[in-house]
C-alpha cells in the first residue's frame, strides 16, 4: 500500500462555515492520508475544480453539512493504487472521476442516499482520495489535465439536463439562459456537438463573445436589449428546448417564450421561486423537467462526447494556496467556465 | 339531402357574453339546419354534454370569440346523412364525436389552426351538426345515450393528461385534486381501470363518497383536514402521479407532496398562477408537463376503454329548455360528473 510509507498529505479543510465569510472560510491544512478500502481506488489529484456546491457548503447554504471537511467533486489524477478487490484502470493511468455515489440502478431518479463526493464523503481538494473502482474513468485523451479537471460535476450535470432528460435533437433550438456558469458552458458544448441552433443570454458582452467563439448562433444581452424574449422568440418561432438553472423571473419568461410542444429543463434555482401560469403550460403543452447531477451511465455517455471534436471551457487555474480566492471568483460569478486549484 | 325537406332546428345561441350574467345568456332558438359538405357528416344530436368551456364562453373568458355561436363540444346522436365522400359510419349508426377539428400529424402537439367544435365552429347544441367524418366514432355499446354523451370532450382531457401525457400505470399512486370535475371524475376511471392506486380531494365529503364509489382508494377532505398534504404523503411516500385542474396554491402543494422522480400533469388552472420552487422540480428531478384536449389517436384509445368495464359519471340531465340552470350548475361546480342537455 502506497499510503504505508506516507506521512500524510495537503487538502483543503473547511473547520467553520457561515454565509458572510463563505470563502474565506477554506483553508490549506496537513491531514491523514485516505486508504482505499475493499473495491476502492486510490487517486493522486492533479487538478480539481470548483462547483458553486462548494461555495454553498462553506457559506452553510447546503443540507446536512458536517465539519470539518474536506471538500471538491472535480478531480483529474493518476491512480496511485487500489484496495482488495478493486477492479480500477491500471495503476498510473490518469483519470477523472465520477462524484456520484450510490446512484442506484433506476436512471429516472436517484437513490435517497446517493452522495456527491466532497461532504461528507472526502473531496478532491487533497492530494489522494479514495473513491469506489467504478468512480473512476480513464481521462479522455484528447484533454490537458486542466481541460480534463473540469468536467465531471458540470459536465455530467448538463449532460443530464440537455441530453438524458432534455432529448436535444440536431432539429432543436436550444435556450441556454445565463451561459457564463460552468454547467451552461457545457450544455452550449455538447448542444453544438449535437447540431441544435442555440441561443445564449448575459448581462455581459465579454461572457456572450465567448459563447458565441464556441459555437452559439445567436448572443443576446438581456441586460441591454430591453425585449430579450422578443429577441428570443425571433429565432425561428422560438426555442424547443431551455436549459435554466436560475428560476425566478428568468424561468418565467423562459416559459413564455417557448415554442409550443417545447421542453424546459430546470437544475437549478440561483434566482429562487419562480411564477407558472398554468395556461402557458398546458395550451403549449409543455414538459418541465427537474434534472440533478447524473447517474453513471448519464456519466460515461457524457465523457464519450470529448472525442477531440470539443473541449471544457476553463476559466484559471489557481494555487492550492489561492484557494480564497478562487472561491470568492465562483461565489462573483465573474468567471467564463470552471475555475480550477492546481494541487500540489 | 335530409336537410331539402326540413324547415330548420332548435339550438342554444349566445348573441351576446358578458363576465356577469354568463350562463343567462344561453337562448333556444329555431335557426336554419346544417348541410354535410363533402367529406362532412350530418349526426342528428340526441344528448349534448356541457363542458367549463360553454360557461367561459358566455362570460366572455375565451379568446378569440365569435357571435352569435352555438356552442357545445360534446353530442351523442345518430348519423343523419353523409356529404360527398364521406366515409363515416352508416346513416343510423349511434355515434360520438369526437370534438377536436385539424390536430394534425403530430402527437406531442396541435397546430396552431386546431380548434374545438362549439364556437366558432357550429356546436352541439343544437338538433344537428355536420362534421369531418374522421371525427364520428360509433358510440360504446355499453353505455346508455346519456353515459355516452358525458364522454368526448372530458374523456379525451382525462385520457392525454393521464395516459398519454403522464403515463399511467398499474404501479402508480395517482393524486387527483379537486375530483368532482367532470374530466377529474374521468381521469378516476381510467386511473381504477389501469389498476392504480388512487388518491382524491375534495372540499366535500358527498363527492369525496361519491368517488369512493367509483374506485377511489384514498379519499381526503382538504377543507376539513387541516394537513392533507401529509395525509397525502402518508400514503405509499407520496403520489408518483399527480393530475390537476386547479393551478395557484393546489399545484404548490402538488409539487410538494410528490414522490422523488414524479410527474405532475396541468391540464387547466381555476386557481390561476402558481409558485413553483426549483429546488423541488430538480432535486426531486419531477416531470411537470401542461396538456390540452387531444388528439384523433387519444380519442380513439380513450373511447376503447369503454369496454362494459367502466361508466361515465352523470350528474344531471337537463331539458333543452332548462339550458340556463344546467349553465349555472356547471358554473358552481356543485356537482359530480357530467351536465347534460336532452336535445328535442
Amino acid at each position: 500500500m502506497l499510503c504505508a510509507y506516507r506521512t500524510g498529505m495537503r487538502a483543503v479543510r473547511l473547520h467553520e462555515i457561515d454565509r458572510e465569510r463563505g470563502p474565506q472560510n477554506f483553508r490549506v491544512e496537513q491531514v491523514d492520508d485516505p486508504a482505499p478500502g475493499p473495491g476502492e481506488t486510490l487517486v493522486k489529484i492533479a487538478r480539481a475544480a470548483f462547483n458553486r456546491r462548494d461555495v454553498f457548503i462553506s457559506q452553510g447554504l447546503y443540507p446536512g453539512i458536517q465539519l470539518p471537511c474536506i471538500p471538491g467533486s472535480d478531480g483529474l489524477g493518476t491512480v496511485a493504487a487500489h484496495g482488495e478487490g478493486a477492479q480500477g484502470p491500471a495503476v498510473g493511468t490518469r483519470v477523472v472521476i465520477d462524484p456520484t455515489l450510490g446512484w442506484g440502478p433506476d436512471q429516472r431518479i436517484w437513490l435517497r442516499t446517493a452522495q456527491v463526493i466532497g461532504m461528507p464523503h472526502q473531496g478532491t481538494f487533497a492530494e489522494y482520495i479514495a473513491v469506489p473502482s467504478g468512480n473512476v474513468h480513464p481521462a479522455p485523451a484528447s484533454l490537458t489535465d486542466d481541460e480534463a479537471a473540469a468536467i465531471p460535476l458540470a459536465g455530467v450535470t448538463a449532460y443530464r439536463a440537455l441530453v438524458s432528460r432534455g432529448g436535444c435533437t440536431k432539429d432543436d433550438v436550444v435556450l441556454i439562459p445565463g451561459v457564463g456558469s460552468g454547467v451552461q458552458t457545457f450544455v452550449l458544448l455538447f448542444a453544438k456537438k449535437i447540431g441544435a441552433k442555440v441561443i445564449v443570454t448575459s448581462s455581459s458582452d465579454v461572457k456572450l463573445e465567448r459563447a458565441k467563439s464556441m459555437g452559439a448562433d445567436v448572443a443576446i444581452n438581456y441586460k441591454t436589449s430591453e425585449k430579450w424574449e422578443k429577441d428570443v422568440q425571433a429565432v425561428d418561432g422560438g426555442p424547443s428546448l431551455v436549459v435554466d438553472s436560475a428560476g425566478g423571473d428568468t424561468f418565467f419568461k423562459a416559459v413564455n417564450v417557448t415554442r409550443y410542444g417545447g421542453r424546459v429543463v430546470v437544475y437549478g434555482g440561483t434566482l429562487g421561486d419562480a411564477k407558472l401560469r398554468p395556461f402557458s403550460l398546458f395550451w403549449k403543452q409543455l414538459d418541465i423537467m427537474g434534472s440533478s447531477m447524473g447517474s453513471p451511465r448519464d456519466f460515461a455517455e457524457m465523457l464519450a462526447q470529448f472525442d477531440g471534436s470539443i473541449k471544457p471551457a476553463v476559466d484559471k487555474v489557481y494555487a492550492m494556496d489561492e484557494v480564497v480566492a478562487a472561491a470568492e471568483a465562483v461565489d462573483k460569478g465573474a468567471k467564463f467556465g470552471k475555475v480550477l486549484l492546481a494541487i500540489t
